[in-house]
């Protein structure tokens, strides 16, 4: 018999009714025989209610009395599916994360675990009750309640899978697997069986918005199984693992993009040491965000030097740059922010020579200029105007063959 | 400088603008150099909403979980409040009932608390911040959440007065003290300055709603004087404490009724010993509370057995009376749900003769049928016909010199 950590999301416990889906399905796994801790998030919209009303108290609200405020709304939910497994006639119990306990740092709002005590829980699964755990919260060593932020409760099922070292965590949400690119750019996207630790982590940095990318890294740190599925629709979903794919595995995995994007470059600027710094330490300083930086140097020993920041902070980043263009003995600065990032990613390619100029052909064949280009071992990157999106994404998804299983 | 426990119930933070009027009369209080501990109730109908959640997955919800998912409703007021203080500068910590922690036993949605830990309350009060605590609850020796039944924001402020030995434990709610009777039957009824414990049981159990009975029970047995005060008024409201009222004390303090009783009568009852059970015994099976009980020995040898009940309770108890009625050998049974008890409560009574006499003259006077009679040490109660209510407690108002401080 196997062990589970089941995680469901706010959509899938955002309502009476779909609180009562949740509970036949756990029904099902405990009548199966397997083991069950069942994390659960607030009922969708609860977090940022509370969070409202906590703004109208406070400016910059306390965040020990924010995080003590937001736990109930978990406490709520677990509470609830427990109720509802023992009116199935289902054994139950609900804990919150002071109750685990799970120990977390005394970083409000965005604390870190710790160690999970799983005394109770494993008492509680010997018994044959499905136990239920109030996920995005834990306790600190004074007894403060603390959260894990954004996402805290796929941690929170990952690090309970990693305790009870559990045979699979799976991640419940509102899409059935992880797919080759956004299906609503490619129609032809598919659902991958598998894929690995990396390819998501590049994937989900890359605006996959499946996982959380803390969950996934906890995931590998401490060799999780980790399956995303629906939970309004049957299937296996995706599984996430250490393993690679099958011998004839698929070059690449999946095709991921980024609209949030903009562009800036600084031009004739003298190509001396230090002068990466000189550019990029005022934006450090303003809390800009840089993603991808490029340079090229030019037969007259300038430089031209190009990076790109969120589009939220673009105008704000030229400000800055226009700013010490004189200084620089720099000779003007421009910028895009009608710019995407698509970039390929696959474990494949580590072993696979050619890839690069498959993809660099395909682009230019569809004539789509590339802008800029970045590489990690299991990533390529290219900025393109944002009109070519669609038809690169396609063109991409075609040539690497990502619509045959 | 003195040390208080202030609570604050449901009506009193049942919105963001009340929650900010707390914490101004908080501020002040603290600003004036005294110590302060805050306990306040969920939000109002914050309780029902959860529970009316729990019942849509659960017919009988369980116990334990339903007092997890109840608790939220403090957890989310004190940790407002305590933002607010922030806001206004004024330092402040929230506290749940498992982190003070607020000692019970096991007795899920009705628990007695055993022992509060209040060091860490004594450790914020030395360092100069106000301590918000949620009413309501507690937690048990194995760390599950319990709270303390209807009311129970009270018992904790009483509570943690005792504990604390707080100068005064101040219940905040929407009326501004305890009168000498209900104002909607007498516009003349008189607020009262302070009044005993005894009396203030006496006042409460006879449906005067200012204070649960358990609370007022509990300062009693601490001695914690206990004052009762409007959230939405100014005023000193009325102190409940042992001492009795000045050297020339009222007779009476006041006057309660009760409109929510029915009166049960079983005629021509053989009166053998035991009768007064085999009457009884079936109605206490049948979970039905009793109240007043009167006896009469008719010149015939036989008695009859007049008691009553709450209204809601009448019918079932009837058909319970009929089907025993011939196996007692009794005449038979009747009824009557058009009556109220009037009852004069004082600690005067019990060192002067004469009160029940100038009591039942005055509703002689008016013409008022006497049913039944029932006295404690600092009570007398009648039960008279529905109808007269209000003249009853007018008349009885004016012949012990209420309206008079």
């Amino acid at each position: 018999m196997a062990l589970y950590v089941y995680k469901f999301g706010g959509t899938s416990v955002g309502s009476v009714e779909r609180i009562k889906a949740v509970a036949e399905r756990v029904k099902k796994v405990h009548d199966a025989g397997d083991s069950l801790v069942v994390v659960l998030s607030a009922m969708s919209g609860e977090t940022n209610r509370l969070i409202g009303l906590a703004k109208e108290m406070q400016e910059h609200p306390n965040e020990r009395e924010l995080d003590a405020m937001v736990s109930t709304g978990e406490q709520v939910t677990v509470a609830l599916l427990s109720m509802r497994l023992h009116e199935l006639g289902c054994p139950a119990c609900s804990y919150t994360g002071t109750q685990v306990k799970i120990l977390t740092d005394s970083s409000f709002t965005k604390a870190r675990i710790k160690d999970i005590d799983d005394k109770r829980i494993r008492a509680d699964l010997a018994e044959g009750k499905v136990v239920v755990v109030a996920g995005f919260q834990g306790v600190d060593e004074d007894g403060n309640i603390t959260t894990l932020g954004r996402g805290g409760s796929d941690t929170t099922a990952v690090a309970l899978a990693a305790a009870l070292k559990a045979d699979e965590c799976h991640i419940y949400t509102d899409v059935d697997g992880v797919y080759t690119t956004d299906p609503r750019v490619e129609p032809k996207a598919r659902r991958l069986d598998r894929i690995t630790f990396e390819e998501m982590l590049e994937m989900a940095s890359l605006g996959s918005k499946v996982l959380q990318i803390r969950s996934v890294e906890f995931a590998g740190k401490y060799n999780v199984a980790l399956r995303v599925l629906s939970s309004f629709a049957e299937g296996n979903g995706t599984l996430i693992t250490y393993e690679e794919s099958q011998m004839e595995s698929a070059l690449i995995s999946g095709i991921a993009f980024n609209r949030d994007e903009a562009k800036l470059t600084i031009t004739g600027v003298p190509d001396l040491p230090g002068i990466a710094f000189k550019i990029l330490g005022p934006i450090a300083d303003a809390n800009i965000e840089v993603d991808m930086i490029v340079q090229n140097i030019a037969a007259d020993a300038t430089t031209d030097f190009t990076f790109t920041v969120h589009r939220n902070d673009f105008s704000r980043a030229k400000t800055i740059l226009e700013s010490i263009c004189a200084d620089l003995g720099a000779r003007k600065v421009t910028g895009d922010n009608n710019i995407v990032k698509v970039s390929i990613v696959g474990v494949g390619m580590r072993s696979h020579a050619g890839i690069a100029s498959t993809m660099f052909k395909t682009l230019a064949d569809e004539g789509i200029n590339i802008q800029m280009i970045a590489t990690s071992e299991i990533k390529i990157s290219v900025v393109v105007d944002e009109k070519y999106l669609e038809l690169a994404v396609r063109s991409l998804h075609s040539a690497f063959g990502l619509e045959q299983a």
